[in-house]
């Protein structure tokens, strides 16, 4: 009776009736089902900024719902679309890498890949694998269908093309990972990354050609104009301009390499 | 207890409240009705984007779905609002041939006009008649109301200003019916209109000054910058550039005549 | 089992998923939750805008909607954060005067300052009081907990810098407190603020240098490009322009005085 919830992450835009159509798609199959919009605005065709919003949004979800993304820049080539169960959660989506950041915390208990188009919608386009494949399969979940009975076992071969976090010599060394529309750049380094006795003020934030000290509490803790860092609302090191934009400031983008030194 | 399915396409935008307010009205009538978005950004006025995206749209749907769709170029004038009833689904929306491309496919059984104020807000403003008027309507229609409650039957009279395709001499003649965001260039021509055994190497596509020869399965089936034509996931001839826009490439827009020869 | 009806006003934007993130933090409250967008694109940080689409929208919905408005630039200060009840709605957002104009009309019974964590998240960010505290609480109060639970009896101290309309020597004054994306200028003139005898003929509206002679019924009455003044969906009197955009003409935006002379 409850239906289960369905959240959608995709790079469709609004402004087409394709996430609308694959609801209608899920509706058909789970009358019940609960359906949230993520968002349909990650940058067409940006693995990384889904992998990174994914892990910001899904530990929010209640137990069991799944977890639907679909970026995916190789529809229409041989990546395969997969399903995983971890001890909370579903996640459905293409092989490319979009959930890798979530299972550094929420590790999968079983993935298996999509074959069985028994669960697939009749007909099979090749351009729309999100309505005639990945929906469907979600709905199916959301009713409490087991996930062996959609394909083999699979071991995911998506990866993202991110470096990790290194710490040493007193350094923590990330990149700029997400850009929101604020122009606030977050950083790969998470809170924990940062020792607790270094925390706020002795540290050293270099990025480009600026230096940042010490790391704000909020955005408006410096006088407007100031490049701060701050520990965003993701749990991320941050990148801000009180009052403005980051981004435009620095004119900095997507992989820039950013360093902490600890004092 | 389900409370049906009602989906809701308008070229309101989403900036200010007016959905929100239409299905605030909604839920005040039918507490349990689930509330889809087609699109809220069909352009201004546009009746022909909003009947093609309908079109596309409604049978991934529920039985007994009320589709409701406001693209009303004609509030405040004469023109009728009416609903209607398919085999399947439900229809509420202005007389303005909006719902024309779907009635080729799902035949309607019963049209009235919406004549009954006891089914209205009990205050009718002049310029907003999705709130008024169409959204109590859609909601008494997904509680079970009988269509002829509403209103007396009708005959519409709105028809969109479109040209048949014409199949002849070997040659099948569309024309440009939709342009979605990605720049693609959605024709009138529907696969089925085109002979199996010309499909879908012997066929020769003109549009413009452009010549296309073949039909490629996937966007991604050319190098990039190529124009291409495919079919697309609405089930209609598209032209396309390979990782880009075929709008910008080509310039040309909405109504654009395209020609298919067969080999 | 109904769950309660949540609605949904914020300047967030849909772009990254922290309007997703506090609906999975209701869930997670409250699974049977209905949870209805109005708008997540107020103007950043425009409180005055949030007030006119909350008291312009707030009371469509059905008897016990819980109406949460987060447009919160103090966030990271001492501001407060308050729940209220009406005789027919609860209120949760920040004590910045957001419901200020609601309550014109809709008077509040109970108002609490939101101090006991207990009803909050645990981990509670300096950025994301939405998340943390906000939605939280407006899931408890859906599925019924009284509002005592969640802090002291408060009275409000947030106002919003809006002058009252001026009614006297045959004069109305008010001014633009809104401009929708059409451009129309929306005044604090209410229609019941113009007496019925000089309805709609016998008036004079002046704005910036401009001169209007009576309201009109439509936007489709007077010749395109006119500037015309009529009342618009909101109940509230509306610079527009026929075919166009009223603020792109007069180059008029917020605050701008506005006076109706009745003859």
């Amino acid at each position: 009776m409850d239906g289960g919830v369905v959240t959608i992450l995709t790079d469709f835009g609004v402004d087409d009736p394709y996430v609308g159509i694959m609801k209608g798609v899920m509706l058909n199959i789970n009358p019940t089902i609960r359906l949230i919009d993520l968002t349909h605005h990650i940058p067409p065709q940006n693995v990384r900024a889904g992998a990174f919003i994914m892990a910001a949004a899904y530990s929010f979800f209640p137990e069991k719902t799944v977890h639907l993304a679909i970026v995916d820049p190789g529809v229409g080539t041989e990546r395969r679309l997969i399903a995983a169960r971890s001890k909370k959660y579903f996640f459905v989506g293409p092989d490319n890498g979009i959930f890798s950041l979530v299972w550094n915390h929420e590790k999968p208990e079983e993935i298996v890949s999509l074959d069985n188009p028994e669960y697939w919608l009749e007909n099979i386009s090749s351009t729309f694998h999100g309505r005639d494949i990945m929906a469907p399969v979600a709905a199916y979940i959301s009713k409490g269908v087991e996930l062996s009975k959609f394909g083999e076992s699979y071991t995911p071969v998506g990866k993202l093309p991110w470096s990790p976090v290194i710490i040493e010599h007193g350094k923590i060394r990330g990149e700029i990972i997400y850009i929101d529309r604020f122009g606030n750049l977050v950083t790969s380094i998470r809170v924990q990354d940062i020792p607790e006795d270094n925390f706020p003020d002795k540290v050293v934030i270099r990025i480009g050609k600026w230096i940042i000290r010490g790391i704000s509490r909020t955005y408006g803790d410096a006088s407007p104009g100031s490049l701060i860092a701050l520990i965003g609302s993701y749990g991320y090191l941050e990148i801000a301009v009180t009052g403005g934009s980051a981004q435009e400031k620095t004119g900095l983008s997507w992989d820039e390499p950013v360093e902490v030194s600890l004092l």
